[in-house]
């Protein structure tokens, strides 16, 4: 049967499961990326683990993230991460090198091969002809330790593309058209799969655009062939022998399809507060900005610095617009630097940043207080910027540079200038030796892991225990976010590394007695809860630090999704009501008991707990999730168990 | 008689006073600079003077400290010092401009001028031959609105400079040997004037070095003569108009005087953690480095960073170095960019941080805790750089590059390159189109004061009652310094321009319970402390938020200096005991009572409370810091008189 690019690419790549939409598979990893803001956690898991070296074909972590470094936290961090690859076997890009996803395309990535990230960008990798998922981090140190990814096999949501951009609408004005037709929740549970004849005027850069921003989408990944550009854009990194054509099969057929003539796009951008509020520039233009800003990895490429400073050159930037530039990666830096338009652009006002995510994550450049910022970055949900009350818009480089000469939102049609011709370099500088290559397997296993004074080990936990007494410590209302659980900010993350010590701040907001609570009940605790428990932030800390307090099983109404998955993986067990009046009879104080609970579960029957009656609750849990709390979390689980990946 | 640079200088802004050093002097001020984090409350007190426009010839209010914009406060902070500068006749140097003592001597230093800076390296400015002196904020708003700066009159250190620096050996050195001979108090009460042959080897911006760090010598200022040198950089800056020429007269003598052989110097460094602490680089060599860090304004110039170019040009950097660069002013990183020696330091493995003072003041680029950086910044005060455990070295960045490259302390003459040879451009691009220039008298009136969120005008104060009856709300120990009056830190500094909002942090750290019962005593109230009372930081705020809440009087044994003055600008009476049992006798609680109190103070007498029995107290305040205190501080008193500047 003829395949799409999609379809070959899992195949290849199927350790379990039929390849059906719908249905559970598992996909061997050949590659991992982690970035620094995840990455800490990974490697602690990898410690608690006790993997002696990564199983898959290349993994690296970056620093991109946290390189402002008001304290020591961020440059331990640093340290801890680079001694981290140095044990375990992963390449090391160091603070300064660039963006995860762009180095890896630069230096890593190769048409064919599939890779899972803890960083919700990884699609981008896509642009190459890679299957790139981004995932949580227990999920990329279980891949690392070569257990394949399980995951629900998408649909396959084609895209069409024909003709060619016009003069000043480039790769991001794709993307935004896609978001403009489909929304925010347009591919979830899909692979978005670009082919047709359109492709051939879009460089590799021009797709990571496309691919990065499929996440905005919420699409599983995004894939595009692997193609004569794909060849180009590997030469020119000098690696032209990984590349491999990848195309779909003539024949194919896509679960779902659409198509994008390019030649019909216009400058488009998304107005505040979310990817998905899509409009025309020319609708817009004219709005006073307070901020034009370049860069992160929804614009990453050569190009899309070059066509911004062709645009600026010989001009100024007006008074009170921040005219905000961010290379995206060392390679990028210099070449821009040769050929004179870095200059170009810090002649026309441009504040230059050092290399890395920066603002895009809002480590920095956060704009004032209701203040217009255009930003070729993928988000702009509230806040993110750093700034509560902010309006970002996102746009195409070119929009962003005309506007800032213009001082408001501009249509780059509408200026005094020829649209640049712009040419890929053929050649650009491929600057590996400032990446860490792994050490050998002899060499590495004599590293020690490097750990600043708030990086500790991750706590060992116990197997579930057959027979539980616990007291319930906390009853909680509907929709807990994981901010009430574990709260983010200045006075927590400094001990994002420490669990011991970040535990101290478990469910404050709620009640500032449960620390000492939880201390005192040694045999463990329970907390029950409304609906939609564990909303918000994926911060797996709402899970491992209650874990630490020696929090057991959470009794809700309902949960959200990615917490009910990060308590099973930190080994808590999710339970619902069977019936809701027992939320309404159980009281903080009471306690659950429960015996044969190993059993129970393993024969996959719900559980019953006495508390002044029966209190009946259900799990729906897969086997492979009880496995996991049973063992006392993924940690234990994949410590214990061999690799299911024969 | 014959004079040398300083006192030529002096005498020709003396307002007040005779040129004897120790005595009372009032200079007239040509220039002032303010930096952001500065310049807001000195914005804000033009407001609350009420001053329409200022009278200085020249003021330039910069941005370079608070860009790493977190939030909005400093985007919003930028916004009120740009509409403030439109309004009082400033000019405005936006972020990404530059350091102000780098762009202020590129775009406007000139010989012969007066400076007052709110910033203590303001005696940068001397290696153009100016008269420049760093002082608080408060000082800087009078000078704007024409009053002279009173001073004593400091003594003229005379330092005669011979011969010609070595190879690897450059104006660095100078300073460090300066400080090796001298200590961090060996400048006190006098200004460094330097003279002889040795100057002609030394270009502008290797004098702004010496000048820039004369501050860590606590000296008063630095001066140097204008000569053919002068001339150059002015001339490749574009303004060889502003050049006179400013020699010390034949025959003219020196308080004091030391004299250097350049020929004999080598590359020092000073060890943690006080810039007094100089060795020799050969005596530390061989000690692991984690960062190299080249700029800041104690290495402006264009030569710092094209050396270091050349030094690194070719190699790479070693794992586990942090290589960061920080370009001083726009057109040093333009002529840098043009010139392929930032591509030279990019691809040796730099980090490329954004134009402005950054890790320098803590602003990102903070080291692992426990790891030696070396860095050309002025300071290595403990936790200076943002890491507590801090381990920082001030070298040359000829030390800085070579220790980069071999990744530990490296004396720079033992690298197996030979020494650059570089010539300093003739012509600077000078891009002053990205300075805004102040606005007409006419359009400035025009112009509202933007205040974000968090910025409001300076609460108005009454003037000193005639009659007080003030409960002593705090009695306090020895040595209470400024940051138990008013916290730094992240949770107080957002309210930095908002005196309302921090007041609510006064005295938080020794009496929680303070600033309710400040609001109950309706009529103002007293506190009263042991010796040296208000030391440490010279932070305004720890005066103007107790005044906010109250606070009129402090009796104390003794009083820190600046946060004595500190006081009496915001109209609060600081007083000691004459006999300190009355301190041991006195309680929280007690009311101190005066009668006649403003004809006490105007004819200078003694001020005696009653409190169960008389408590006599001294002021040893002088005439004009007594009308300051009686109109209710310095605000009110500039407000109400016309300055003294005839």
């Amino acid at each position: 049967m003829p395949q799409n690019v999609t379809q070959k690419l899992i195949s290849a790549h199927l350790a379990r499961g039929r390849m059906r939409a719908g249905e559970a598979i598992a996909i061997r990893i050949d590659q991992t990326l982690t970035q620094d803001a995840t990455g800490t956690l990974v490697m602690l898991a990898l410690e608690g683990i006790g993997l002696d070296r990564i199983s898959t074909e290349l993994s690296v972590q970056y620093v991109d993230h946290n390189l402002l470094q008001v304290d020591n936290l961020n440059a331990d961090d640093h340290l801890f991460l680079e001694s981290a690859c140095r044990r375990f076997g992963l390449w090391y890009s160091p603070a300064g090198s660039g963006i995860s996803h762009v180095v890896h395309m630069q230096h890593f990535g190769k048409p064919g091969k599939s890779m899972l990230g803890a960083d919700s960008h990884t699609p981008a990798a896509g642009a190459l002809g890679m299957l790139a998922i981004g995932v949580g981090g227990l999920d990329v140190a279980l891949a690392m330790s070569g257990e394949p990814f399980a995951v629900t096999m998408p649909k396959v949501f084609g895209v069409r593309l024909a003709g060619k951009l016009p003069d000043w609408v480039s790769a991001k004005d794709v993307i935004l058209e896609m978001l403009r037709r489909h929304g925010v929740a347009g591919g979830v549970g899909k692979v978005i799969e670009y082919f047709g004849p359109g492709l051939k005027s879009l460089s590799a850069m021009d797709r990571h655009v496309i691919a990065n921003m499929g996440a905005e989408l919420g699409a599983t990944t995004t894939v595009f062939p692997s193609d004569e550009r794909t060849r180009d854009f590997l030469r020119a990194n000098g690696r032209e022998h990984d590349w491999l054509q990848l195309a779909a099969d003539r024949g194919c057929s896509y679960d779902e399809e659409d198509s994008i003539d390019l030649s019909k796009l216009e400058p488009l951008i998304a107005t505040p507060s979310s990817p998905g509020n899509v409009v025309k520039v020319s609708e817009v233009a004219g709005e006073p900005i307070y901020q034009a800003y370049v860069g992160s990895s929804a614009n990453p490429g050569w190009r899309d610095f070059a066509v911004a400073a062709e645009i600026v050159r010989g001009s100024h930037v007006p008074p009170g617009v921040s005219f905000d530039v961010n290379p995206t990666s060392r390679e990028t830096l210099e070449a821009l630097i040769a050929d004179g338009r870095l200059g170009a652009l810090v002649a026309a006002g441009a504040r230059v940043h050092q290399t890395g995510c920066n603002g895009c994550i809002g480590m920095g450049q956060a704009p004032a207080v209701g203040r217009n910022s255009l930003r070729t970055t993928p988000r702009n949900f509230p806040g993110r910027s750093g700034t509560e009350e902010d309006a970002v818009f996102l746009c195409s480089p070119e929009t962003a540079a005309a506007s800032a000469l213009a001082g408001q939102i501009t249509d780059p049609r509408t200026i005094a200038k020829a649209c640049p011709e712009l040419n890929e370099p053929t050649r650009l500088t491929a600057n590996e030796q400032l990446l860490e290559a792994p050490l050998a397997a002899e060499q590495a296993r004599k590293v020690q892991l490097i750990k600043g004074p708030n990086i500790r080990s991750l706590p060992q936990f116990d197997p579930l225990p057959d027979r539980l007494a616990v007291p319930i410590l906390l009853k909680m209302n509907d929709d807990v976010s994981t901010d009430e659980i574990l709260p983010a900010g200045a006075r927590v993350l400094p001990y994002r590394s420490n669990i011991q010590k970040i535990s101290d701040f478990a469910f404050e907001r709620i009640d500032r007695s449960y620390v000492e609570r939880a201390r005192s009940a040694r045999s463990g605790h329970a907390v029950i809860a409304g609906r939609n428990y564990g909303q918000g932030s994926s911060r797996e800390h709402a899970a491992v630090a209650p874990r630490n307090m020696g929090l057991r099983l959470v009794l809700a109404k309902s949960f959200a999704r990615i917490h009910r998955q990060n308590l099973v993986n930190y080994g808590i067990l999710p339970l619902t009501f069977v019936n809701e009046v027992d939320y309404d009879r159980l009281q903080k104080g009471d306690v659950l008991r429960v015996d044969n609970l190993r059993r129970t579960l393993e024969s996959g029957e719900d559980v019953t707990f006495e508390c002044r009656g029966p209190v009946r609750t259900r799990h729906g849990l897969t086997a492979s999730q009880i496995e996991v709390i049973l063992a006392g979390g993924v940690i234990n689980w994949r410590r214990t168990h061999s690799h299911a990946a024969a």
